[in-house]
């Protein structure tokens, strides 16, 4: 049995898992107010301890703890975290002081690669990568079957540039794909179309639900609005662009899309970015064509992945 | 003992080296007039014979042959050449018909970094990147200590867009790095910066020369005239903008760039691409740099890399 852990910028969920990733139980718990970091290992260790207890699996049938961070790791250590103030904590050693069993710790979005790939849209891949469209865009790469970490913060897959000297990124840099491809970038180009045509079906899609979010687009153009349709081409184009870049350099199997944005009706997003990506991708030319999928575990890649992180280590 | 092939455009080269991948002899031919897959393989099996001679190595001795070929290859068979019609050839079969040792296929970058990777720039790294900025821009990645080739071609970093929409490449795809920071696209900019700079330093240079070439730029701005000096930072631009992508997405410990550009003063080229790598690059924010170096090997990098291929597999 496996514990594994995904702490995320809001909450922090445990769950046990059998060895074919199968979670038996799960306990969530808000992040606390930061008091050190042995105290934050301390609060895991004791909602791993619960989940063990719900689940029915005594401690010592646990084999490992895997922990996912918003952030980089190595070696039981915490490289960086922006959220948390866990930077160069030993949080492996901070966990053991109160549940005693191997740590291994891992980026946050690598561990939800690592979670589909065994258990959801990776299965019986070899290179397979994972992109969350969410506020940001995440990524997490499987390769040759183990987790790619380069030195820690590899996979920002979000601050690659594909409109030089474009949109300015959160990160600093001009023209990154995750300010135009995220849902916050969705959500600002919905703004500037309003903006031009203030008489659309899509400005009066926005002003109906008081607020303009990632669906605004392509419920507008599935409604059969003109700017709507304008706009999920548009936004399309900008996936398609990133999405083949990664297919060019890596040729995964499977690529997987996770977060809101890909849960759009298939016929609207993932069918349109397959064409788009086989059009123009460099595989055309011969090789084999990288299939574009839906993540399948949702919330739950996240802790499956971390518990079964030291088997793609 | 090793023996590695080098396939090139023009060259056939063979070499037999020792466990250190030192070269102890060297054979080359040209490309023959194509007269079919086997008799491709005869010629190839007998350079590496003759080389084998030349080092005073017996045949039993050589523990395989590892082959690099422009194109995809995986489990003994090409996938794809565009230059000879090796497409769907049992290569490693019918080599095996004139000289009886295991062979292993590759793509002709991998080979290269796989080279670099042992006994060049990448010694003592995990995770290591070859670009080779020529007539076009080659990539080889050694992720977790291995070769990746994805299902075969991955490593096409040329054909990553970096402008959206912009130059046409060579592939089909607009906006690849390739147009830009390959060798051709140095000469495509310099020879627009001299049709608006007619009465530069820059356009006296390539008149004097009779040619304009991808030394140009850097000459013209070594002289200190002010056109050749703000190509200069325009091709660095574009040079670091993808070799920032890389960083961002790979992480690697180092980077080395390799082609006839990298020969240019340090102080010209890996110096400033080096700073503005670091002024943009992720791990800005906390993380281990990349170190962005020379490749070492130059021309034998191939057949060297070709031979150790197996230990990078």
């Amino acid at each position: 049995m496996y514990a594994g852990i995904d702490v995320g910028g809001t909450n922090l969920k445990a769950g046990v898992c059998d060895a074919n990733g199968r979670l038996l139980a799960v306990r969530k718990a808000p992040v606390p107010a930061f008091t050190g970091a042995e105290d934050f290992a301390r609060i895991l260790a004791e909602l791993v301890r619960d989940a063990a207890g719900e689940a029915g699996v005594p401690l010592r049938e646990l084999e490992w703890t895997g922990i996912g961070i918003p952030g980089a790791a190595g070696d039981g250590k915490v490289i960086y975290t922006c959220n948390i103030p866990l930077t160069g904590a030993p949080l492996g050693e901070l966990f053991r002081r109160y549940l005693d069993v191997p740590v291994y710790l891992g980026n946050d979005a690598d561990c939800a690669a690592v979670g589909e790939y065994f258990c959801g849209a990776g299965r019986g891949t070899r290179d397979f990568i994972v992109i969350t469209l969410g506020t940001g865009i995440g990524g997490g790469l499987i390769m040759n079957g183990k987790v790619y970490a380069g030195s820690g913060m590899a996979g920002e897959v979000g601050h690659m540039v594909i409109e030089k000297d474009g949109e300015l990124c959160n990160c600093g840099r001009r023209g990154c794909w995750e300010a135009y491809a995220s849902a916050t970038g969705l959500v600002r180009m919905t703004r500037e179309m309003i903006r031009q045509r203030p008489e659309s079906g899509l400005a009066a899609l926005a002003a109906e639900q008081g607020e303009v979010t990632a669906q605004t687009a392509f419920l507008a153009a599935a409604r059969g609005d003109a700017a709507g349709e304008k706009l999920r081409q548009r936004y399309l184009s900008y996936l398609a662009a990133g999405v083949t870049n990664l297919v060019n350099i890596f040729q995964p199997q499977v690529l997987a899309l996770g977060g809101g944005v890909s849960n759009e009706r298939r016929e609207l997003l993932l069918e349109p970015l397959q064409a788009l990506v086989e059009k123009e991708c460099y595989a055309r030319h011969g090789g084999a064509m990288t299939r574009i999928v839906a993540a399948e575990l949702g919330n739950d890649a996240g802790v499956i992945g971390a518990a079964l992180l030291p088997k793609a280590k």
